[in-house]
């Protein structure tokens, strides 16, 4: 794991070592009070997916804040991808955790069932058999697991079809020994941008124009009713890779928000939500100069983590990071920038997307004001089965 | 941290839970006597680069295979690219170790210089104020660094221009208290292979053609000679890079070869060094198979690292990996492979690299004849600083 080397609450943030993972707190807040102004009072709670962090101490922050307007309590609930990132955050104090992937094999069936023996819990189906598998194993443990049928909105991912096959399938789980159904979750499609080539032609977007996502919010609310219609309890809609939360302000049978970015803004979010600010960011130092239109990082893909594209040099005028090996990321540097940035000089890398970044750290370095408050570990980091 | 959920040694190799780094010991011993009949006779010696695993026991069974012929003694060597990474495998009885990157904060120098109490230990440079610096740390922690001269031999990273300027850095690291000149170090050019786009057309290939690192080789090669006629002692030649084995072994001035995958070839070694057979794999568990032509699997960019290029479904007819998200990777099933691998099935990938595939894990699952020997600390994941 990363090499530990703490300094002292109050270090100035250009004084730590790099590579470094920084997150600001005060754009940290003020991008959750933006998230909160956009969906104005709608009554949907805001789930973080703190799979996009991993970080707990980020994760209660991002209750803190996230409750809804008009809910009046708190709301408790987050987001993860794997029971392994469930353990953790359940071990860390969350008590209500949607783990929004089908969980096949028998040990992680088991595992499940061991959290749910102190935790609310659910986990996503999209299958029969799967949720008959569920059923049996919740039975054994002696539990009862939440469900929420997986419906493809169009994410090209897992998913049940929306309509009869989701109706067909919340039929099953209801009558599932062991199982209780929640009701329906289903990602957007922010996650089906089409994906920046590693070159770093960073024209993605979110894939979806405004009337496919209509048209897909509305094929789950509408199966939602439907299942509703057949007398089946089933309260929850809860919706990943939302860009246009006004759109889902204004419909109200809409639950929850699975926020990726709650406070977090990453260079992907900023591109195409320009009311957020990127609050992470990666601290690098320059090791070598050696050639006046190039410098060479201390960042590449090992802490910035550019699978999905290519962290971004901010604000130095005429340099730009062209490329990254496992170990360095190499800037260009033109007009005013050439024969500049010396080896020991520090810059800032944006990156582009959170998840794969804070991925590749064992700590966030959190800043106020330019001085350290607090090194919090990513106790998730890694967590993937 | 991975989840350690372990199984006893002998475990079949498909009981283990997905997603699973595996390395096939086997096949790891036929590629590392592979690489040492290319080599022949030379009496370079292979200095593993232990930085593409991470993992202690793989460095320590590197060394014991990787002695030159003619050497008699057994070779102690390792290449790793971060002091934070020649702490772990200081810690793990390693005792000649090359970090073959300029280390340039205060921070760093200071922690070369611990190491350098207890262990032979060099690094890159390529920058006279470097070199004072570390003269300076040196001289006030009573230790002596060595130091090996980074020549860029055409990875467009960092490194001086091989001839007068490297001569005239060298002279200055001779003359520099603190500092002993070990020689030497440049990477031919594997690294500088044309970066594989995220959609996964795997064409890359090493970045250079043969031509192209003879002269390397050769400008490496007359700048030692250089150096050793003005009667500085300069006694190591050390290689990255290498992929033309055979033309190192033709050229008795080069003392070692910093080897990448020496024993665990990735799918680009062997797309391009045929002699090979990838070791290390990924176990993959299916998880959804929402249509006929599609199915889910467990294992995305945060357990496959496909950075620099996806991972290859392993030997099913009709049916390859095209895409990755953060936890998934999903399958187009065509012909044969339609309607096939249903939830709970497991699948094998084989990473496009290693390094960024072995960075995302914790431990190494280490099988011979399908079954489990142990599971192996990737101790230096994420020692990148």
């Amino acid at each position: 794991m990363e090499t530990p080397v703490f300094h002292p609450v109050g270090t100035p943030v250009l004084d730590l070592d790099t590579p470094a993972l920084v997150v600001d707190l005060d754009v940290m807040d003020a991008n959750m009070a933006e998230l909160k102004r956009l969906l104005g009072r709608s009554t949907a709670g805001i789930r973080p997916d703190v799979a996009s962090h991993g970080c707990p101490t980020i994760g209660h922050r991002q209750l803190a804040a996230g409750s809804p307007e008009g809910a009046g309590t708190q709301f408790n609930g987050i987001r993860v991808n794997t029971v392994g990132e469930a353990e953790v955050f359940a071990g860390a104090g969350f008590n209500d955790i949607l783990i929004a992937n089908p969980l096949v094999t028998r040990t992680k069936m088991a595992r499940l069932c061991a959290l749910a023996r102190t935790t609310k819990i659910s986990v996503a189906v999209d299958d029969a058999n799967n949720a008959a598998a569920l059923s049996a194993t919740a039975r054994e443990s002696e539990v009862t697991l939440g469900v929420l049928i997986a419906v493809d909105a169009g994410s090209g991912l897992f998913g049940v079809a929306p309509g009869a096959k989701a109706l067909s399938l919340a039929g099953e789980v209801a009558r599932s020994p062991g199982l209780y159904l929640w009701g329906l979750t289903a990602s957007l499609g922010w996650s089906n941008s089409p994906r920046v080539t590693s070159e770093g032609s960073q024209t993605s977007g979110p894939g979806q124009t405004a009337n496919d996502s209509t048209n897909r919010l509305q094929e789950v609310v509408e199966t939602s009713r439907q299942i509703q219609a057949e007398g089946i309890d089933s309260p929850v809609v809860s919706l990943a890779g939302v860009v246009d939360y006004q759109q889902v302000a204004n419909t109200p049978e809409v639950t929850e928000i699975q926020a990726q970015s709650f406070g977090l803004a990453d260079y992907n979010q900023c591109l195409h939500q320009p009311g957020f600010s990127p609050a992470p960011k990666i601290l690098a130092g320059v090791i070598s100069h050696p050639t006046e239109g190039s410098a060479v990082l201390d960042a590449g893909h090992k802490s910035t983590g550019p699978d999905l594209g290519l962290p971004v040099l901010e604000g130095i005028d005429g340099a730009q990071a062209t490329r990254f090996s496992a170990e360095h990321g190499i800037l260009q540097l033109e007009d005013g920038a050439a024969g500049q940035l010396k080896p020991g000089d520090k810059v800032w890398l944006v990156p582009f997307d959170l998840e794969m970044c804070a991925n590749q750290y064992d700590y966030i370095r959190a800043v106020r004001n330019g001085k350290l408050e607090g090194f919090w570990p990513i106790a998730a980091r890694g967590r993937f089965s």
